[in-house]
């Protein structure tokens, strides 16, 4: 049995030097949406790697290489671990406190683009790593990992990647990119993501403007006739009028409302940071609140675009309108029939004329909330943080993993070192460096204890 | 009488000196959208009627001033002028082909901002009234002069100012600022402008944008906030659904569809100029094209402003989202029964979120067609052009005509230089020379008939 006094300790007596390697990976601007920097960040990762005494490949997809690599251990057990090497872009640059891609430590915390998603956690896992290999000098378990390059730009070419790799990748749970505490620092376990399928929608009816007076009543309105597309999708009820929208949705399960109803309430937070009244039907309070946000399928305007935007008027009628619309899809629900739907309504309610542009999607993957991997990641985390993780049946967000689930037909859960005030994807990214010292005793443990399962 | 012949010989042998004048008024940036020149070009205009015997006074308005100038003649009747001294900003620059305040001559044509809206008008009826007074001492009618600097941002100080000058002002008749030629150099008599009620609608319900995995359904979406509130405004059937707003409109009567009737066709014109295979409800023909064209309200959506509108996509729930629209109005429509009768819609339609911002109006104004002084004008036109104006009962667009034809009880008539490649508001603005002549020819012709009727 693994001694976790001395584990502990060398991870508390190599944090510094960790940190240093964390501050190197975070000084390499690898960023997905202006494809820089990935080449050489794929390339030091997998150095880091190979130090650990790691079998690594960089493998090319169309886009980002992922960087693979594998060390074996004593049992016959194989853990995956997910993360990625790429980062949101830093704009804006004026709302920095410190600059981007030098790491800065400030009130202990470090702050950095990408250091909590998502270089953190894969430096963190290294740490624990480091930690097991200087009690033992082999694993006890075997390790993969999986790194990609493209997860901020949605992930392209990870389902294609992962169907081609299945026996490589297999393994028999998966620890996932992130993890961490919720607003009151209770940890939490996410045993799923919500799937995406994102959209361009576009009318242009003339090849210029016209003159309001002129064109008022006799031209098609390019703004108008994407008006009234989007008010077909969705009224303000809520309620997606595509018709088989909902044939796949498969609702959330008693054992979901329970979980749901252990849930924290977050309600009041958003409210005060966001400037909200009341939310949408009113809902508040667990189980509703949670189920609500993070359960059901949305259909989200993320941005509309279309003639004259500045000051005071001018008399135009626009050539062209555009929107960007983000469906965030639950289980079964996937993008192609999202997308395939989309048309067939447009169709039928006269907007042969809306123009879809496909920008990207993901499928929605979940673990089952009592996978017994699950219940052995909880509770590996109470020693560390004086508590079992909560429970949370899915993000409200998205990613890769559902290829994963599906082609690799394993468990996936969550260890990482997030916090509600860490910043990602926005100015002033951070890890709080205790969060990060537990996710990485957690990490340990979770090895230990899956190898023993 | 007066001798045409010599008056006509006038015209001509003092074209180019009345040009050069033309020429210096053009040189003077006078922006009313960016408040740049207009005191200045204020005193240049007075100058130059006070050096044709007028006596001219600069009165203030809460904007540019008004230059008003009165010369009294034979008769007992007063013919008021209206133009305006203001232009519309020459952006963009690039797509001049000489300096937009450089008048330059090429091809028969004088480029120049503002050339033909609204300061050839100006400077072409002082070639009328000079080549009048070089064959009489006296004119034979009174004229008032009154020039705005404020047209191009909509006249908003013009009700007021003829309101409170109704005595100043006061006139048998007026001559507008424009007139001109259809695409077959057929002369037009527009007796008539639609109004407008131009707004902002906006909507701002977060404090911050939030990402759209947490936000989706649980916060309330600016956009699709105002998108609802759009489309409940108009629906594809262009029918307007804010209650009330059809109340006070007078339909076109049977000599307006008798005018439109005699119309020549512009749509063939549109379609190729636009890219547009079929106008809205698949009009065709006058006088069904022009009725709906010029002679019914309209509700335009001139711009849409919300989150994110770069390439690719950013998974963002708009805090704010922004339209801009124009209400075009007909007889006896008014700016300010459109506000309020919105404002109620909005409320009543559960948009008490949307914030209306006016921007402007104007109520709509016609002169009968049959009015004696109309018919004068467009018989004076016959000698110019080898026949008589068309009569088109209203334009599509607005002016601050209506001001005038309530408080000064007057008719209004046209009679200017403008053709369709006039590209007035836009890049390469100019006047064909040869129409130039004959509107001086025109209004010389109308200020005799006139005095004489």
């Amino acid at each position: 049995m693994t001694n976790f006094e001395s584990i502990d300790a060398h991870i508390e007596e190599n944090l510094e030097s960790n940190l240093d390697e964390l501050s190197r990976l975070c000084a390499i601007p690898s960023i997905a949406a202006q494809n820089i920097g990935l080449e050489e960040c794929a390339k030091v990762v997998a150095d880091m790697l190979a130090a650990r005494g790691f079998k690594t490949q960089i493998l090319p997809t169309s886009g980002a290489p992922v960087v693979y690599a594998e060390r074996a251990g004593k049992g016959d057990k194989t853990l995956l671990i997910y993360n990625h090497y790429d980062v949101q872009p830093p704009e804006p640059l004026d709302l920095w406190d410190s600059p981007p891609f030098e790491a800065t430590r400030r009130n202990g915390k470090i702050f950095a683009r990408g250091i909590s998603d998502d270089k953190g956690h894969f430096v963190g896992r290294l740490l624990a790593l480091d930690a097991l290999l200087a009690q033992e000098d082999e694993l006890p378990c075997t390790i993969k990992f999986v790194l990609e390059g493209g997860e901020e730009i949605g992930s392209p070419d990870m389902p294609e990647f992962v169907k081609n790799h299945v026996d490589l990748l297999a393994a028999d749970a998966c620890i996932w990119e992130f993890g961490g505490v919720n607003h009151e620092d209770v940890p939490q376990q996410i045993m799923g993501m919500r799937g995406i399928c994102y959209v361009e929608l576009s009318v242009e009816r003339l090849t210029m403007d016209v003159h309001s007076g002129l064109g008022g009543s006799v031209f098609p309105n390019a703004a108008w006739r994407l008006v009234w597309a989007l008010a077909s999708l969705k009224g303000p009820d809520e309620r997606i009028r595509i018709p088989g929208h909902y044939d796949n949705v498969v609702d959330p399960s008693q054992r979901d409302r329970e979980l749901a109803s252990a849930l924290p309430y977050e309600g009041d937070d958003y409210k005060e940071r966001y400037g909200v009244d009341e939310f949408l039907g009113g809902v508040s309070g667990n189980p509703d609140f949670y189920l609500q946000e993070a359960m059901q399928p949305t259909c989200t305007i993320c941005g509309l675009d279309s003639g004259y935007q500045g000051p005071g008027t001018k008399t135009v009628q626009p050539a062209k309108a555009l929107a960007k619309v983000d469906f965030r899809l639950v289980p079964n629900q996937t993008p192609e029939e999202v997308l395939e739907n989309l048309r067939v309504h447009l169709d039928a309610e006269g907007f042969g004329d809306v123009q879809i542009k496909y920008l990207g999607g993901e499928a929605p993957g979940r673990t089952d909330p009592d996978d017994p991997f699950v219940d052995l990641v909880v509770k590996a985390a109470e020693e560390v943080y004086g508590m079992k993780q909560t429970k949370v049946p899915m993000s409200g967000g998205s990613g890769p993993n559902h290829a994963f689930l599906h082609y690799l037909d394993l468990p996936i859960a969550t260890c990482g070192m997030g916090y509600p005030g860490n910043q990602v994807h926005a100015p002033n990214e951070n890890i709080r460096i205790d969060l990060y010292v537990k996710a990485a005793k957690h990490m340990a443990r979770i090895i230990r204890d899956f190898a023993a399962a």
